[in-house]
This record gives structure tokens, C-alpha cells and sequence, in this order.
């Protein structure tokens, strides 16, 4: 149990996943955050440093979810002594790709191994959770996936109520990330507060449609089955730069689909080929450059793992 | 193809399988309709007999869903000649078991029977539902099942957007239908035209957790998930006699869960074990029986098959 550093990596994760709008989630292999915690005599988490946020994220324990989310930690195992945090940001923030749920799984991840794992994945998730609620609200969209690796079904906050489902073979997923800023609160506050019931059985019939089709591994009938939402996509078309044409340009392209990953600006086109999502990523950032909209695009597959103990020190 | 005179039978099916408003459906082993039809000179189809209606059913050929379903498979085929159908009804008439439905599909199995079976089970969805459009609107969710049996899920009105899914090996059912007529139109007219949005989200939670458990073959989840409906079954409850009575005497005789058979008033009660559903029939039973409430109980299982062909005559 004598360990003094420990290092963990946690993956960006997509909420939503298309049609399940806040019941749904899917870990990306890459990229992720990094964070490394230290052994300190004084209790509760502090941080050390950060890296790579641009200097955005605050170094207050109180207000940067990898600490408030070690700290509850901290508190569940009845802790006596503390870590400091070392956060290397790998995930561009209010992007769409979970970053603050990364920040806060990993900082768990991390001081879990360096008590010596006394607590199980699934008892991590509510430590989690008490971070992400610093920045999105107190829910496991993408603290769940990220921690667990996957593509999860969450109905509720205990970790009893999260599902592992199945994850197609042949799942090829391109990113494209516009530089431009989609704060969560935005994207929550143009949603309609009440829907027609037609409207939600069609959106029950999409998620039915993709449930089944991720057990039976049929990538197309998922990807037709995300693009089926049609109460949260089309309130937040508008704040995504060009989604149409992405959608358009991805698919020529051979994508299957486009959705908005969480909530925006990240586009997820998927694909059911390597080189195929290859060639996807590519035309997304063309689509952007071409507007002289910067962007990043990247290819990656679902984790299927989750957050991974990196190093660990005695 | 020499056929003059063929008799099918069509199983009773439950829409909505609790969560699944609109959107899934069940075939039932029993009760069902039977339909015999013989070869005509004529074109077209007429009523010969309808035995077990109480003779509210009308024999006029464009007003019953057995002779419009079999006028529009014969349209379909370009049948020169027509058809006799006697209709020998033995499920009870507005109690949400599919008895339209039931009616529609035997008509049409039969007639194509006669053809020398021209056209596949799934060709024959539309002809079904032209029936049953006749007194329950243009949907599957009755006709799918009781054709194709099974549970099914219904994402529009082709049959290429319709998917059979698993069904649990030790899935038991138990029924009551207390003797009180729910018009599906007024069912229908008690719904809400709009719902919250955190309605949606829970309700796509339930149907997600429900198909997950189908596939898993997991009972208990499935009865769980089923009960989770938090927008129809109460805007239903008061057209349901007793409905928490029923519930709670089913739970305490071993019932997983109790939801409203289509618009009701048929209760079904989830088991996962035969002599646990024998008893919680005969439980149901007595509830309404006690209140002086005339009532028929039954214990079924899925049926796997649909409507079947009994006999066919050269």
C-alpha cells in the first residue's frame, strides 16, 4: 500500500451518441487527459500544476474537477492523508469530448491506485460524478463511459443502473473539432422544455433501433439509427459551424453518419472502414479549412477499456 | 393453385409492451381469431359469418377489418376472383389484445393460402393493416406481431422497418381483461399532445433498458424496464379499473410486473416461471372478482410463429 505517485490516463467520450440524448455514452481511444497525483502528509487534494489548458482551468482545488473529484474520493475511503495533481490537458475544453469528466475520472483513477485500489471501477463512479457536477451537472453521460470503458447505457446516477452494451467490430469513428466554443449551459438552454408525444415516440422507436442494432454488430443500421434524433440536433444546429456541409462533404465520403457529439462543437461521423474514416477525417477539416474555420480532425475507434493506471510508484 | 377453401389463425398481440408506446408489440400463444375463406367467382371480398362477436361485428364487406384487409390483398395480387370469409371471433372486442388486428391478419394469411401463397409473410403487412386502419388507425403495432409473432419492434409502417427481437426463454405472462369496453379512441384521447423533455429522456431509458434486456435474455430487467413508463400508463390509469389493486396483488403472488395490455383494459403481469403466472391469473381474477367485477383471466407464453394456416382444401 506504500505508494507515493501514481499516474492515470482517461479517455474523451461522446454523450448522446446521436439519438440518446443524456442516456447514452462512448469512449473514444484517444485522446485523453493525463494526471498524475503525489502523496501528500496533508489530507483532501490540492493542485500542483496543469498543463497544456492554456491557462484557462483554475489551480483552486475547489473549482477544477480533477481535485474536487480526488477530494471526494479522498472523503469515500475516510482518507487521512492527501494528494497533489498534476493535470496534463489533452482534451480541448468545451469541445463536445467530455474533458471535464476525463480530468475528474483520471484524478480518481490515479489516487485509487495510489491507496492501493481499495475501491472497485464501479464504486469510483459517484467520485467521479461529484467533479463533472462542478462544470455540467451531476450525471455520468460521460464520466460513466470514460471511467468504464464502451459504449454505456445510463438510467441514473448509481452505478447499478449503468449498462455495458455491445460495441460493433468493424466501428471506425472520424472527429472534427471546430475552434470555436460551445459552452454545455448554451447548448441546454436552446433545448425545447417540453416535446410533442409524436416526437418522443419517434425518438424511443431511434433508440430502440440503435440498441438492437449495436447486439446484432450492424454498424449501418446504428449509424442510420443516431441520426434519428429529432428533438435535440435540431435545437443546436445552429450553434454547430457548418454541420450541414460537414454531413454532406462526410458522407460522400463514404460516412455512414454525422451526429454531434455531446454537446457540440466535435462532429462524430461513423464508419464502418479504417481508411475510409481515414479519408472521412479528412474531408471534415477540408469542409472547415476551406471556410478558414481552424479545426482538428482525428480518427479513433471506441475504447473499450476505459481510464488505465499508467505508472505507479513506491 | 387449385385451392377452394382455407382457414388461418391469428394469435392475440399486445401493443406497447408497457414502455414501448407506439412503438413495440407482442403475439400472444392465445386467445385468437380464426378465419375460413372460400374461393368466389366474384371479385372481391364479403362476410359470409361471424360466430362469437355477440353480433356487434357488421357483416357489411367495407366495414369489417377481416373483408377490408382481404379486399386489399386481392387488389394486391390482382386476384380476378374473390373471396367468402366466415370469422369465428375468439378474442373479446375492444380489451387490447389485438382483436382487429387479429381479425385483419387471419383474413389475409387465409386468402393467400387459397392464392397457392403468391406473397411472403412480410408482403403481406400492408394488406393486414388496411384493415386494421379501419378501426385503429394505420399502425403495426397489433398487426406486426400477430402476423410475423414474436416481439417487435415498430420504427414506421414498411416491413423493412419492422424487427423481430428475442424473446426470454422463461417468459411467462398471465392476463385478465375485466369485462368494461376501452375504446382505443378514447385511450388515445386522454394522452397528453406534449410531454416533458425529462419525460423523453426517462422514457428513452426505459425502452433502451428494455431492449438491452430482451437481448440478454434477463427477465427481471425486462419486467422492471416495462413498468417505467411515466407518460401513458398514467394518463390511462383512471380508464383501467383497479389497476393498483391488480398490481399489487399480482407483485405479492410473485408477478415481476404488471402494465396495461394496449389501451387496456387487459392487465398483463410479467412471470418468470409457469405456476408463478397460474397463480397470479387466478390472483388478478379474484381481485376483480371481489369487487363484483366480471372478468376472464389466462396464461399464455409468447407465440414465436404468428398467424398460422390450419387447413387448406383442394
Amino acid at each position: 500500500m506504500a505508494f507515493t505517485r501514481a499516474e492515470a490516463f482517461a479517455p474523451a467520450s461522446m454523450g448522446n451518441v446521436g439519438i440518446g440524448f443524456d442516456i447514452l455514452g462512448l469512449a473514444f481511444q484517444e485522446p485523453g487527459d493525463i494526471v498524475e497525483v503525489e502523496l501528500c502528509d496533508q489530507p483532501g487534494a490540492v493542485m500542483h500544476s496543469i498543463e497544456g489548458d492554456g491557462g484557462i482551468l483554475p489551480l483552486d482545488a475547489n473549482k477544477n474537477t480533477a481535485s474536487v473529484a480526488a477530494n471526494a474520493y479522498l472523503r469515500q475511503i475516510g482518507a487521512k492523508q492527501g494528494v497533489s495533481i498534476r493535470l496534463c490537458k489533452q482534451l480541448p475544453l468545451g469541445s463536445g469530448m467530455g474533458s471535464s469528466a476525463a480530468s475528474a475520472v483520471a484524478a480518481v483513477v490515479a489516487t485509487n491506485a495510489l491507496f492501493g485500489s481499495p475501491l472497485s471501477r464501479q464504486e469510483l463512479l459517484s467520485a467521479c460524478m461529484e467533479g463533472e457536477a462542478l462544470v455540467s451537472g451531476y450525471h455520468a453521460d460521460n464520466v460513466a463511459p470514460c471511467l468504464l470503458g464502451g459504449i454505456t447505457l445510463i438510467c441514473g446516477t448509481e452505478a447499478a443502473q449503468i449498462y455495458q452494451l455491445p460495441i460493433p467490430g468493424n466501428l471506425h469513428l472520424a472527429l472534427v473539432t471546430a475552434n470555436v466554443s460551445v459552452p454545455t449551459s448554451q447548448a441546454r438552454a436552446v433545448l425545447p422544455t417540453t416535446i410533442p408525444l409524436k416526437a418522443m415516440v419517434a425518438q424511443t422507436a431511434g433508440v430502440a433501433c440503435l440498441i438492437d442494432a449495436l447486439y446484432r454488430g450492424d454498424v449501418k443500421q446504428m449509424a442510420a439509427a443516431m441520426e434519428l434524433d429529432g428533438v435535440v440536433e435540431p435545437a443546436r444546429t445552429h450553434l454547430i459551424p457548418m454541420l450541414k456541409e460537414i454531413r454532406t462533404a462526410a458522407k460522400a465520403a463514404g460516412a455512414l453518419s454525422v451526429v454531434i457529439s455531446g454537446a457540440g462543437p466535435t462532429l462524430c461521423a461513423v464508419c464502418d472502414d479504417a481508411e475510409v474514416a481515414k479519408e472521412v477525417a479528412q474531408v471534415m477539416e477540408l469542409v472547415y479549412k476551406q471556410a478558414q474555420l481552424a479545426c482538428v480532425a482525428r480518427c479513433t475507434q471506441v475504447d473499450r477499456e476505459g481510464a488505465q493506471v499508467l505508472s505507479l510508484h513506491e
